[in-house]
């Protein structure tokens, strides 16, 4: 009879629970959450405060009496374990509620204790309007505190996933919001210029967004009523007066109790595990947002605190602390984030991290209806995707859109995992009917612009280059006058519509490179191959004048 | 330079034509259409019928001007090659406004020539008011006749893509319409069981669905205001008024033009074309419809009248016409239908192909919340996988569902034609977030349950096998007594619900098979688990009561 312990009741902890008892019925099975909820739905905790999930209930998907029923699991919320004592193969456990202390023992111990939010020391950070959002607790404190203070302004300091979606939260509850980034950007898993989408829809909802500046100091004044507002006082000297104030900049794994008990770290910081989710003792295996997965792209280790890598990896600790031999392959980091009605989502690696690790790169933008642009709803797709320029393999790619956008980065996210080049992309057979999709589908366009670059049939420029144009390049508007009007040009661009370029191309130099652009690029291309065709030295500007508007945004 | 001579102007002929042009500003390109339009949007004509698409104009993509200016490409509408004349590569024309006929040279011929709306030699069928739908005239036809008779009953017969949504257009017109399919099921790229969903969705919404019968005759009866009606008879003797018919039972591959001028055929009769698109004329290219493509799963010719493949096969033909080596790399067959509400889709082979091919598989079914069940809107994807046993490859899959059914079939599409097996799914990373996805998505748990299969962790039993159990089997509902009310049960079932399963399974014989069965098969593998880890033999359902409750709408 195998006994298992598991530290932490929520993702991981939970997933190897059930999985470990439906390979076992003999296993002994004890889940210990120093929390008062087990199985919870962390993810939908911000959904909760905005409204969208009115049922408080519906966020508590399994309690310890279900999991007892159902998986024969012995939970135990309001235990903390304290200290791992791997010499005797036993846990101290305080009980939080009598403060009583006991040990018990474990043939295997599972660790999924997952990350804490990070509060830096800011002067005056500690006072009763700030709150940080990990559980059910912090949960029902922000939402007391609404309640009772009904507060006009809230401040949101982080733009990541928990920011995003608590600013999102304030705004529908009529609160008028404040949202702080250190970064120039949101989402850091995206690039600045896809961020650019984000900070479009953000503005436009009327949120404050200050984008570059941190959080120095924070002053606590007490009101008469028992409410009370809250002095900020950023890094550039601005100062704010906000009434709740939710600290997301991010989380850190927790790792005090595998630190203590000798356990091996990781580069980073977190709780080193190899492939099979085992830690440097082979008793004690470890999931979760605590751990440094291995990179999918890169093989380095690296932190990605997400629900999905969390619950696979519980499930296979169960399976290898119960003989068999599973192996974890790798870290994506899909993710995607609901920004207002935009989503914003990635796989893989972003050029950020590319540029830094010396990755050689290549890259492209397409804007494309999410179905065929005739039936009803069509909404545009922006897809960046880079590349290996050497074998053509899928390095990472970033969408953003108000349809269409899980199914793109989830067909790439495919397709990376797979081992696919943009050579194979090309030939992908997507569903598609006018509601759906399109013939020529977002990602067999990304695809078909990935290989004419490949192949030499495309010179690309890039959206950050084209403020740096020499004296041997000019620059060429292939729309029509009315889109200039409208949507706006780059400033010196001389305008030849794509329709008129073959009668007119005696207006061009060719002793300098032409410098094509269209709203998308996919006249530009048109006009491209025009041009070359003709003897023209030319580039087309990947993207479009849409790639290099969102990416000032 | 190289003059190129297209045979049809939609889909397959205009690519090539646009394509052709990106690679070569000196090639000579004429595109002969022998219909009004060119480059028009087929696939939207049943939804401006009903009304989806308002404006009849966003339907034409391009007009041979608007195909002069930007690809200088010389299309004539209303022109239609009557000969191929393969010895002095020329093509005689016949210009359909004033009959006459001229000759046009080419150095490659490429035929796009599509495929025609198949009429059965029914007695009575021609008449004014049946109609089929292909192209724009056709169209127009319709909503003509729709305008002056306004008919308050109409006729669809033929379940498959046209048929469905040429229903779905006259319910959203008000008219009362009858859907006759020979097959005992509509969609016959998905199996029975899996039609199933589409059957209770039609029938739901009032329409008259009529499954395994076939039209016999037509009588035309006119009316003195110059409408009519019809007066149908089926083969099961039923007869049946209506006032408008639609025959959609298919299409065949346009042939004539290839088969006068000696071009070799496939099996089933389609055009024959190398991987490279080349006909047995090596000056000869032919693409979309009217070819027979390679299957991708079992490498075979088959017909696959879908635009996404023609679309590509079009632009490759350009390439390789012009010099380049390109190969098409079969057909997945990958396709989605809207039926009011529900999307239907499926690639790769299912069930009976499988069967009729002697190919070895298994399957699995999942019904899985499109999303986080605790975020609204969450709509139920009922997924059937098919793979091989011996390989673990994705051999097909088929979807049904209100939302994200897209998505997963995609997901399987991409993974399909990477060559991934079931167990490599268990590994997906796919964008998660409550609006968007489950951390365990669909796909996932799809690959779980297969995995369980392989590894022998599960003894699957199938809806059609549920019928027919012999005495050593006994039926176990582990639901809770009132789902059994609610949703209904099978007739013979003992319950237990599963969460008191291990405190009565001493009311459960060792010496029987217990045949367990949940709502979906989730609950069910929990029971499973217990029994056989405590002796017991046992199967369980896939798919559940669901899967088994829909094969039989």
């Amino acid at each position: 009879m195998t006994k298992i312990v598991i530290v932490g009741g929520v993702a991981g902890g939970a997933s190897a629970a059930a999985r470990a008892r439906r390979l076992s019925e003999d296993a002994e099975i004890i889940m210990l959450e120093r929390g008062p909820f087990v199985s919870f739905a962390n993810c939908g905790l911000p959904y909760h405060i905005g409204g969208d999930i009115k049922d408080r209930s519906k966020l508590l998907l399994q309690t310890p009496e279900s999991f007892l029923a159902r998986f024969n699991v012995d939970v135990r919320v309001m235990n903390e374990v304290v200290s791992i004592n791997r010499a005797d193969k036993t846990v101290t456990i305080k009980n939080l509620i009598d403060a009583s202390e006991y040990n018990e023992s474990y043939d295997f111990l599972l660790l999924s204790p997952g990350a804490a939010p990070f509060i830096p020391a800011i002067a005056g950070i500690d006072n009763p309007l700030t709150y940080s959002l990990r559980n059910i607790p912090d949960m029902d404190r922000i939402i007391q505190t609404i309640q009772t203070n009904k507060p006009k302004h809230a401040t949101v300091v982080g733009g990541g996933f928990i920011g995003l979606e608590m600013m999102e939260a304030f705004h529908q509850l009529g609160i008028e919001t404040t949202l702080i980034e250190m970064a120039d950007q949101v989402m850091t898993p995206v690039d600045k210029e896809m961020a650019g989408f984000a900070h479009a829809e953000i503005k436009q909802r009327g949120i404050d967004l200050r984008l570059g500046v941190a959080l120095e100091s924070v002053e606590f004044i007490p009101e008469e009523d028992n409410t009370g507002k809250l002095a900020l006082t950023l890094n550039n000297g601005d100062t704010l007066s906000t009434e709740l104030l939710i600290m997301s900049i991010g989380v850190r794994p927790e790792t005090k109790l595998a630190q203590e008990a000798g356990l091996q770290l990781g580069e980073l910081g977190g709780i080193y595990t190899d492939s099979s989710m085992q830690t440097s003792d082979p008793a004690i295996f470890a999931v979760g947002d605590a751990i440094e997965d291995t990179d999918f792209v890169t093989g380095k280790s690296g932190f990605v605190p997400l629900a999905g890598p969390a619950n696979r990896q519980g499930r296979m600790a169960a399976d290898n602390m119960l003989g068999r031999s599973e192996t974890y392959q790798g870290t994506q980091g899909t993710s995607i984030v609901k920004i207002f009605d935009l989503a914003v989502a990635s796989v893989g690696k972003n050029e950020k991290v590319l540029k830094r690790e010396g990755i050689a790169y290549e890259k492209v933008y397409v804007h494309t209806a999410s179905h065929a642009g005739y039936y009803p709803g069509a909404e545009i797709v922006s897809l960046k995707m880079l590349f290996s320029p050497e074998t053509g393999k899928i390095l990472g790619a970033q969408a953003a859109g108000k349809d269409g956008v899980d199914k793109r980065i989830d067909v790439l996210a495919v397709a990376q995992r797979a081992g696919m080049t943009v050579e194979q992309l090309q030939h992908l057979e997507l569903t598609y009917a006018p509601p759906y999709g399109s013939a020529k589908d977002v990602i067999n366009q990304a695809a078909f612009v990935a290989n004419n670059i490949l192949k030499g049939d495309a010179t690309p420029i890039h959206f950050n280059e084209i403020d740096n144009l020499t004296e041997d390049q000019i620059l060429l508007d292939v729309r029509n006058p009315g889109e200039l009007e409208n949507v706006g040009f780059i400033e010196g661009a001389i305008n030849i519509p794509v329709d008129q370029l073959r009668g007119r191309m005696n207006e061009l130099p060719k002793d300098k490179e032409i410098v094509i652009y269209c709203q998308v690029g996919l006249r530009g291309n048109v006009a491209y191959r025009q041009l070359v065709n003709n003897g023209f030295k030319a580039r087309n500007l990947i993207g479009g004048y849409r790639t290099y508007k969102f990416a000032q945004a």
